[in-house]
């Protein structure tokens, strides 16, 4: 039985990690001793860049996917995304083997491209500013049967992105150790709303802080309205994967209640972060999975004492731009 | 007591994972389902990059500066090192409040010299064509009183690379697998042979498997002919952190009762396994750390059917490199 648009609760969150057990990887929580000295913290980093198709999407493609019933999954599913949704989607359904249809923005990374269609599933082409990407979705799904499985306004997308927010729990639980932030990028919100919902469980204190670019900040303003505000823009973030028009109703729902702070960094401040995790972290990030980083290096020393962990919710940026990042930052 | 000249046993390996506990990062052991496919292999890489100081080497330094006793310590520490060795000898030495001075040839990549200033430690330079940086820094030693540590003939430093070895072991327990094959890049010997000692001990059948580049292959051919023989040539390969003149005679005494494969990789090789890592792993590696992917890549499906574990030690590589490679792999 699917209840796509009923919020999701723990144990959806609890199911869904049943569910991808084997299947995604347990992204480690590391130390950073740089980055907690340059900020006055404990400082530690989830590296979801690390997860299957480089970000943390496959969690809630794979569990959204893996509760369909086989009759309806025969029939395929669609998903609008910049790219790491789609990319989520597409090896999902790979791994179930059945068609996977992605509509994608023409300025999507060519990286994110490339890796949807070697998983098997075809690309539809639509314009950020004149097309609306969720009807062409609806309409595509209601011509061919296919499911379609939004990006964040779906629980059992929700539920899967919760199961990074578990083992968020669990590694600082090994560690003898409560998180007192959790800092996260937010572009519809699904991803603040499944950690929230994993982590507020186990530590209700844990301040949970949103990120969005500079310009795309609707869930700032949202939050601050009380209600779901829309984007001005369309484009003009190198953040590709944070510039939802407006809040899910059903991760607004959810992070309403659960998130403490909410903060805003620039492009400038998202490629200094890149580049600070290539130099001292290792990890490639893309810019969307740095403003976690970016907002914590912003805050210089204001969460002095704090034990703060960001998550770093993906890897995939197109070589040119990750070396034009590498060359702006001396 | 001190017994650095006598080569270290697994027990000397226990030691040092207590000493390290809480001080280096347990790197994760990643699976990648990428790796594996093109490869025929249950493929995971053993994310050493992720290590505090970007490289392996923090766990030996560290290791050898916890077993000095304090008057000896307080007389500071010399290290010959193109780089990772002398970070982790400079961050140890900061760790325990003590001076150090790091041997460095004049070409070493900029990112690691800027990372030892940092830490604190003084820089001397030599040109490893013309003078001999042993000679030098057994001279600085016997003038200041400062302990030699070298990079792997050194029985601490060996017993703290092998706790490396260790979270191997129990990083394999915990997937209730057991590894037919761990590929590690070889340049003096130390992270070879520690590692050996740790893994032999608990899975006495998985090979142990080396790799170098191309015309640095003075282990495998020491190997071959069952006596150390040195390098023709001291320059040459990208891969900066391989090329030590000779086997040590510690870990070639434990190597050659371990390694049950030898590669060379060219430097071509290593660099699309640096790309690889960029765009399928999202981890940073240097040139000497993505010698094991490519010598896996290199072994096409020879492998096939076996669990590979590709040890990547290190990822300090300078941003003008990196874009080089991320460029020139199309």
């Amino acid at each position: 039985m699917i209840h796509a648009k009923i919020p999701p609760s723990i144990e959806d969150v609890r199911a869904a990690a049943g569910r991808l057990k084997g299947k995604a990887t347990v992204t480690p929580l590391l130390p950073s001793d740089v980055l907690g000295s340059l900020t006055g913290t404990n400082a530690f980093v989830k590296a979801e860049c690390l997860q299957r198709t480089g970000s943390f999407k496959f969690r809630g493609a794979y569990n959204s996917l893996a509760v369909l019933p086989e009759d309806k999954r025969k029939l395929g599913v669609v998903a609008c995304s910049s790219g790491n949704h789609g990319q989520g989607i597409a090896e999902a359904a790979r791994l179930f083997g059945c068609k996977a249809t992605i509509i994608m923005p023409a300025d999507a990374p060519v990286l994110k491209a490339a890796r949807v269609s070697r998983s098997g599933a075809e690309i539809i082409r639509y314009d950020r500013a004149t097309e609306d990407r969720d009807e062409m979705a609806r309409e595509f799904s209601k011509r061919t049967g296919a499911t379609l499985i939004h990006p964040y306004e779906y629980r059992e997308v929700i539920a899967g992105q919760g199961t990074c927010g578990m083992e968020i729990v669990d590694q600082f639980e090994q560690l003898d150790a409560i998180p007192d932030r959790i800092v996260i990028c937010c572009g519809g919100g699904g991803l603040s709303a499944g950690i929230a919902l994993a982590v507020h469980e186990r530590f209700p204190e844990t301040k949970i802080c949103t990120v969005e670019p500079e310009g795309f900040d609707e869930y700032r303003r949202s939050l601050e309205a009380g209600k779901i505000l829309a984007n001005k823009a369309s484009t003009g973030s190198i953040c590709d994967a944070l510039m939802a028009p407006q809040p899910g109703e059903m991760s607004f729902a959810i992070n309403k209640t659960h998130i403490a702070d909410s903060l805003v960094v620039s492009d400038e401040e998202a490629m200094k972060a890149i580049r600070f995790a290539y130099e001292e972290l290792k990890l490639v990030i893309e810019p969307s999975g740095a403003v976690s980083i970016a907002a914590l290096l912003q805050q210089k020393t204001a969460w002095r004492g704090e034990t703060v962990a960001c998550v770093l919710s993906g890897g995939n940026i197109d070589p040119e731009l990750y070396a034009k990042v590498l060359a702006d930052n001396p």
